[in-house]
């Protein structure tokens, strides 16, 4: 195994890189804005700024980039030969091999792709809150939900190479429309964009006075407002708040029925609400979960690696490609 | 490998069991009444059927119960230490050990149980649809819906034995009501249940008027009357069965979101309707799949086994868990 990697996370408005050692030490990170312009064709803009990371940060520490690992977790559908096949939320990105574009203008050999929900996973598995356990699905609450499942200690990852996008699992027949063009997949419920869609339908119901008026008006009340007031004990709040932690419950219980998972990691950006919506969450897990009492318990515990997982699980992923 | 094994699909109503050679060849088979008494407690009324049908097929072949590998397929939750915890169409059977049952009225020492679903998945890898296909989920439309998931040619089977119950994945949160105790199961929506469930709303509806009138009220209409109807071409019944193909597409989205599943093999009692089910549920897969068109082709094909998947899937466990 080389000695050090380079993972990055990639998401729709900023990615972070980190350097890290094969135990999963971070040496120095960096973050940068990435592009919303779509100049040069698929990826060009984006891949851009991920080769002036690797460059900043080899520079600082007199490395190389030309041998070393680097892993690039991405949002969307990431096929197995590490070309991004649909990324909602990277303008222009769909199609690009960030491999071959930083081969390109690094001369980097090393460079591997991989899904940014399966990096989380794999990132918690190696360094995080799912060390020691082989079998475990990450949930990762952001804007959207994105996952990885592993079985076996070994990453699922399906025909394309897009298996876990559990955001995307209906749990609401033609509910609520979703980015995706589906409609009511389980993240327009149960993460940060459910938390903002539920809060503005709330909100405009008046059933969230007190915030209103704070607020200067319903139309103001935003999903952070909810979170905070929810802290502070606020009845209105935690009661919408509540209401995520069931959606939340009502998809993870449908992967215990498809999976019969024992163990979820949570993470992602909105795990700021950790404290707040997974105790909720287990107890609508166990009353949503088919059989519940008749399995062994149910593990949701926050995620450790919290904000690096998914750059710390890139990095991972590239130690074990090159390995 | 032993030369003969015995495999017996156990269902709410009747068990069908089948003598298998190693190649899959059935060389007879016995169908038998379950019990629905529960005298002598949890299983020994269905156990003593099961056990009649191994006594019966060995007198006629002239073997020995004993050494003979016998596989249970049996509905419900099958622990992995071969104890049933949870049988919802099986009277008094939760909590039986049929292994250990069989072993005291038999003297038979190679008994295994599995989960029906999983049994089928088992029984289409090694010698129906499945043959050579390592990456692919089973699915059984009865009067719920079973499953089993294949990944790398390894049975996913979970924490507890539980993997692959996929009929209790909700795809409609607070929807129709569902045996389990949960409200908006999958299987409440596309299986036979489910086409009976919406027979039932639709002719009250007055949605099946020539089918009412043909059945002498909307009160008599059943689900049997509704795919032989569509069948004939009749337009009622065709929008009805449409309706149920477009509820199975959506769990198999579902599925192809969560596993990225490639592969689908549809079995199970339903399948008599899969002629008019299977290409309409094609259609509506590539309308319902998130990234549909950047994956590659989904197969869905009909079960290669039909009635007899899962019992000779049940012996198939027991080839392989004796070897």
């Amino acid at each position: 195994m080389k000695d050090l990697a380079i993972g990055i996370d990639v998401g729709g408005t900023k990615a972070l890189a980190v350097l890290v050692t094969p135990e999963g030490d971070i040496l120095d990170e960096l973050r940068s804005s990435t592009p919303q312009d779509t100049t040069g064709g698929a990826g060009v803009a984006t891949a851009r700024v991920l080769a002036d990371q690797v460059a900043t940060l080899c520079a600082r520490h007199g490395l190389d980039p030309v041998d070393l690992p680097i892993g690039i977790g991405m949002p969307g559908l990431v096929r197995r030969d590490g070309r991004l096949a649909e990324a909602a939320n990277l303008v222009g990105a769909a199609g690009a091999s960030f491999p071959e574009l930083l081969a390109e203008s690094l001369g980097a050999t090393h460079v591997y792709m991989e899904n940014d929900g399966n990096c989380a996973a794999l990132g918690e598995h190696a360094w995080g809150a799912a060390r020691g356990i082989d079998d475990f699905v990450m949930v990762t609450l952001g804007t959207g939900i994105g996952g990885g499942i592993v079985t076996n200690g070994v990453l699922m990852r399906g025909q394309n190479g897009f298996g876990g996008e559990i955001g995307h699992m209906v749990v609401q027949a033609r509910g609520a429309i979703c980015g995706c063009g589906g409609f009511g997949c389980w993240e327009r419920y149960a993460s940060g964009g459910g938390l903002a869609r539920l809060t503005f339908e709330w909100a405009n119901e008046g059933r969230l006075p007190v915030l209103a008026e704070r607020c200067g008006g319903a139309q103001n009340v935003r999903g952070e407002d909810v979170t905070r007031a929810a802290g502070e004990g606020l009845d209105e709040a935690l009661t919408l708040v509540d209401d995520v932690a069931w959606w939340l419950a009502r998809g993870l219980a449908n992967l215990v029925a498809i999976l019969d998972a024992g163990h979820f990691v949570v993470g992602g950006g909105l795990s700021v609400a950790a404290d707040l919506l997974l105790p909720r969450a287990r107890v609508y897990l166990e009353e949503l979960t088919f059989g519940y009492d008749k399995r062994e318990a149910i593990l949701l515990t926050p995620s450790g690696l919290t904000v690096h997982a998914g750059a710390l699980g890139a990095a991972r992923v590239a130690f074990d490609r090159l390995s």
